[in-house]
């Protein structure tokens, strides 16, 4: 990490006072400013740039477009044995899943399975604080959700599929957890645009163009649409996450909700589906060393120079817990305008 | 399609009938020798050439390495309300599955979600027709399994993981479901096998050579080791799939079970994790009315030139169940010798 003489360095505390002030001067409620407040702490502290103060900056352009209800709260809804909904009742996804979790976690140490469906909720970052949270449990978790319809699927020309990410993580005793937390388009949106400003070519793969054409031009393929990853077999996640964190629980699929956008440019609206599994549901008291069995192959993907999926964000974690964190003086004076 | 002169005309009564005959020889007591044949038949009637009748030359020399428990009786163990084990106690997976199926619908009807996991079974072929089993039922189905360590991990230089497949299936009122089944890595391993056969050159990305390089010799794939799809993605699903379908469910890692091959050659042995839900455990009375606005999802991939994942594989169907199906001479001759 290198960093500019005109960074602003930063206590993970002060980033939670900005955030806070932040949000509530976007008139957040006060529950909603603290579930979010964490989210945006853990992607300053993770060096996820994209989903820290930053995201700060995305919130107040979909706050201004009136789609998000700012102080929604959240309906927790205990059905079948092992399902729980939250109706998010328009506001951001992160106080739902707060309100939904200790239900999941029971009903998973219960049943052995359990599903969390958010409903109606306004995306506002990635899925890996959720996963985290499920893991912290002792849980195995899995987590979707669409997003708007940006991705043609493989062999389309047109856009039809979110951004639609998977996310999951296993627990490990003593350690950060595995987790994984990737979109199923071939990159970020977010990786075009900065492209885009930057005039510079994407590479072949990324996206085609109005016309369903292959191209590298970063503005053609925003206007077009983006590639899913791995061809056939990346479109046909996205799918699959477009199925059962939409139609499943009740709620819209990435183009319900480009469509209820109309425009605005807003962050997404619709639903999330989170999955946490109990070993011991399978395993009762043998649980613990079938988990522990599972660090051979940690330790085989390490040993032989591969790197964990989430390894760059807990070394930054790391950091940033013992030196705080620093961010461009460009973007801290945006987020303090916000504020002042 | 198109047909050899010397091809054998079978009608899918004749496919079952070979398998049987085939099978019962091999010495597969007879509730096993029809749960394989209902998966060889399925196979050679959807057109995957590598699942049908050619399988049965893969089997008699897995049954040969003395790895399959010929006429081991499935255990089912009704665990924790969302979960259903079944100890296949070193048998196909075929008879488990068809065995544990009723218990994992109820509990995923009765829950909203349930798991099954079959333990200890010799792994026959594709995981889409314990898909179908489940859809058929009108429940949304995962699955996963891992395979034998012939994958090194994104950013490895050696074997490690599996082909590992997931599968997935939506039900579709009065159609064919939704369901997708790939493998984790680029290709297939057969697909190396086949251009190594005819001395071609493998494409870039499938495969590195013993030293950890990126090589298009399809030899020195196969002794170095094969690569994931989609890079990093495909890398970190095909972990969770050897952690939730090995560790989680109490089973064998890939790594584990070609340790355990020690040479023979035979077909992978380990878990299999199948996930089961239903949409009335989200929705109640709602569910068919969220399940039909997903056709318009499914019309949006087709309206614009793109396929659905299975879309070839039910085309075969369609065309076997009217006029059975055709199989390469020295297949069938290969087949019969089996029987005769």
């Amino acid at each position: 990490m290198t960093y500019d003489e005109s960074d602003i360095a930063l206590s993970l505390e002060e980033v939670a006072a900005l955030s806070r002030a932040a949000l509530s001067r976007l008139g957040l409620a006060p529950a909603h400013v603290e579930a979010v407040t964490a989210t945006v702490v853990a992607g300053e502290r993770d060096g996820c740039a994209s989903h820290g103060i930053y995201r700060l900056l995305v919130c107040a352009d979909t706050l201004k477009s009136g789609k998000v209800a700012r102080d929604a709260e959240p309906v927790v809804d205990d059905r079948a044995g092992g399902v729980v909904r939250v109706d998010a009742r328009g506001g951001y996804a992160q106080l739902s899943f707060q309100r939904g979790l200790p239900l999941l976690v029971e009903k998973a140490r219960r049943n052995g399975i359990a599903a969390l469906a958010i409903n109606d909720c306004v995306h506002f970052a990635a899925l890996w604080p959720e996963i985290e949270a499920v893991t912290a449990e002792g849980l195995v978790a899995l987590a979707f959700t669409p997003s708007h319809a940006w991705v043609a699927p493989a062999g389309g020309t047109r856009p039809l599929l979110g951004t639609n990410p998977v996310a999951f993580g296993w627990p490990r005793p003593g350690e950060h957890p595995f987790v994984f937390d990737f979109a199923t388009s071939a990159v970020a949106r977010g990786e075009i645009e900065l492209h885009r400003r930057a005039g510079e070519p994407i590479p072949a793969g990324w996206g085609i163009d109005a016309e369903g054409r292959p191209t590298t031009d970063a503005a053609a393929a925003l206007d077009g649409a983006m590639l899913t990853f791995g061809g056939h077999k990346g479109s046909a996640l996205s799918v699959m996450v477009e199925l059962i964190a939409g139609p499943l629980i009740g709620d819209l699929t990435s183009a319900e909700s480009l469509a209820l956008d109309a425009g605005a440019k807003a962050s997404p609206i619709g639903g999330e589906l989170v999955i946490a599994i109990d070993p011991a549901g399978f395993l009762g008291g043998e649980a613990a060393q079938h988990i522990a069995r599972a660090e051979k192959l940690f330790d085989a993907i390490v040993g032989q120079g591969a790197r964990l999926p989430s390894q760059r964000r807990f070394e930054a974690r790391k950091r940033s817990l013992s030196e705080g964190v620093r961010v461009p003086r460009k973007l801290y004076d945006d987020v303090r305008a916000l504020v002042d």
